[in-house]
């Protein structure tokens, strides 16, 4: 099986290098495929490293390693498999894990525990290890390679490769961050993972870059939903090389730490936008901007209820300015609503005001809006000062085809 | 629009009539259609109900109506509307719910409280006052209708009637409830809400109805989902007569208690099972069994957890094993669950077992299984004691072509 692009996907940005970082990529063979699918990044001595990762009960052996290493902080190599998420195998996959660590920890002389792994792929197939010992020995000898290589492998079945990278002026000096991200696009018998991972050669204590990551995923992956289904997999590891030379960031008032901080986010916010852009069988990028609530978290939920309603997401498919719809996810969320107090709009249109329809509203823009690929929904509850916005992708017939056409 | 009917109905039984219910059914032309679309029961003086009603926050004035209605425990009448919910209508829904009310309590010399309303259909749209009175008129003089004709002026877009019966012995003797319910077929632009009525001859005092309605709404209505999405107006109501002339069931002790619990639970479920199986482009029924929970309040939420993951519905669809979009729905569920515990089958073949794949399972029997239009899936999370079964619906083509594929 094979997807056509995204009719949504933005082309792979131009990439900066970052010092302290080498990536290079190298065939494991973990599918019957022709393609690169071990990623193996080196990073310089002294990289620090934080993390967020999946709120699954059911993590992955790679999801308990990556937690226990970082509460160390640092970082001296990443390694991402492709096509076998490794989750769900018990202790073989646990071992699987370990000799990935234990073989890199020994190439470049560092603990197994300066070594982060990522799987995505299929659940319940134990990974081999003696295809990730052979890939990891064809990595360390491959040449370096560029961003777009190592974003168009660690990905399933992403439908185009995703980058992002921004800039920040941190103790006088400029320093640069780079990230690419893997998401949610993929095929037989297993779910969309999202891989992301950040490298700045900015100097940066991780107590700090796990609280401005941290931060930054809030207002972003947390954001995101396709189809409501969260991986046993999810992680997203951000690493600060110090080639930069900065003093480093370690507190509110390091000098530049709330531009690198800015920076971040920035990042953060556009790979998870590039993920919902690749959701599967996506045809529109839907951002529903809640406010009115009683409170941030109450209207984080209530956005998050109407961007996983599948009656909201087929309404959107179709065109169709369906505030019903609407008025029913609000209903549903659990959280504080009146009725008579709640206001719908598509795109700068008000449809709906005080409990009722706008009577006789102009429903040519609704209607040249609904037809665009990018579709805003703004939700005004009329109770508070809380206000959060998410985003997804509308649900079409190509979300069937991929989930449900095919055996595993 | 019109829809097929599904593959997963069953005829409408043969019901009994039940004494001090007169079923009548007129058209009031909510939309523009050649049907009957109002109906209205009488029913006998000293008739109790109970009711449960939807948990959404932007309830339809329709089901605040009924709440108020309910505190007095007595009944005299019902009309239910098909083609327009009344839902987020503002004071002109209002308007039109009490003059339902106040013209059918005129017609019968009862109080507008003993008349309950319930409407379905599009939202939005203020009830049209004329429209339902001249209806109302003409049910009045219209003559008896039977159950199927009842339960199909109540449908929106069900494709098939939907109806079940029970008896049981009540203080010596034989009481009879008969029911009918309206799910979740729908087209523009509204959502499918599930109406569903039941009647029974026995004499039951309201506190007790509603005791034995609300345990039974727990283990079915409320164990049911088609796609997660909660209408603004489900309304289960329950009507006894007391035609029977039992003594009235009242409390624990009273004779037949435990009959009439049982043969109302079991129209319930047999109720709920019908709504199912007209899910939006339903082509299996899925029961999902979990046990082992720590609590069945947990049982529940992972079992819809399951059952409302689109990965789980879509990969049912496609007949494939993805027991792995099992472990991810367990996973995010939010609840107790030990990986390495964790069971999983599909009918009675075992496919994982603590933690992991059992190693060469049969394939045979899980595929026939699957290629079946009634799937079972049991979880057992080795935990505890806490059990629940949900019943739901595959995701499928058909539930996209009929949400997104029209404009409203």
């Amino acid at each position: 099986m094979s997807l056509s692009i995204s009719p949504l996907a933005t082309p792979f940005p131009a990439m900066p290098p970052v010092a302290g970082v080498t990536l290079r990529v190298a065939r494991a063979r973990y599918k019957e495929w022709d393609r690169c699918d071990l990623t193996f990044v080196e990073l310089a001595p002294g990289t620090t490293v934080a993390g967020v990762t999946t709120q699954s009960r059911c993590p992955s052996p790679e999801v308990e390693w990556c937690r226990q290493a970082l509460v160390l902080g640092e970082a001296r190599a990443l390694v991402v498999n492709a096509g076998n998420s490794n989750a769900f195998t018990g202790h073989r996959g646990r071992a699987a894990v370990e000799a990935i660590a234990a073989q890199t920890a020994a190439h470049l002389g560092c603990r197994p525990s300066d070594v982060f792994v990522a799987s995505t792929g299929v659940i319940g197939v134990p990974l081999p290890i003696d295809k990730a010992q052979a890939g990891l020995t064809a990595a360390y000898a491959a040449p370096a390679a560029d961003w777009r290589a190592a974003a168009e492998t660690i990905g399933t079945t992403d439908t185009y490769a995703k980058g992002a990278t921004a800039t920040a002026i941190v103790d006088g000096r400029s320093v640069t961050i780079a990230a690419i991200i893997k998401g949610s696009g993929m095929i037989a018998p297993d779910m969309a993972t999202m891989l992301g991972f950040i490298f700045t050669d900015a100097a940066v204590e991780a107590p700090f870059l796990q609280a401005a990551l941290s931060a930054a995923n809030t207002r972003t992956f947390s954001c995101i939903t396709v189809d409501s289904d969260t991986s046993t997999s999810d992680t997203v590891l951000a690493f600060a090389t110090g080639a930069a030379g900065n003093v480093p960031l370690s507190g509110d008032d390091s000098d530049g730490a709330d531009a690198f901080r800015a920076a971040l986010a920035d990042v953060c916010r556009q790979l998870a936008l590039l993920v919902v852009r690749d959701g599967e069988g996506a045809s529109k990028l839907i951002e529903i901007a809640v406010e009115g609530a009683e409170s941030d978290a109450s209207a984080h939920r209530i956005a998050m209820s109407i961007a996983n309603s599948p009656l909201v997401k087929t309404a959107i498919a179709g065109e169709d300015a369906n505030w019903g719809r609407i008025v029913m996810a609000v209903g549903k969320a659990g959280e504080p609503a009146e009725r008579d107090r709640l206001s719908i709009r598509f795109g700068a249109t008000q449809v709906a005001r005080g409990g009722l329809a706008v009577e006789d509203y102009d429903e040519a823009p609704v209607a040249a809006h609904l037809k665009g690929q990018e579709i805003a929904i703004g939700v005004d509850l009329g109770l508070g000062e809380g206000r959060a916005t998410v985003w997804t992708c509308d649900l079409t017939h190509g979300y069937i085809s991929i989930n449900a056409d095919y055996r595993s």
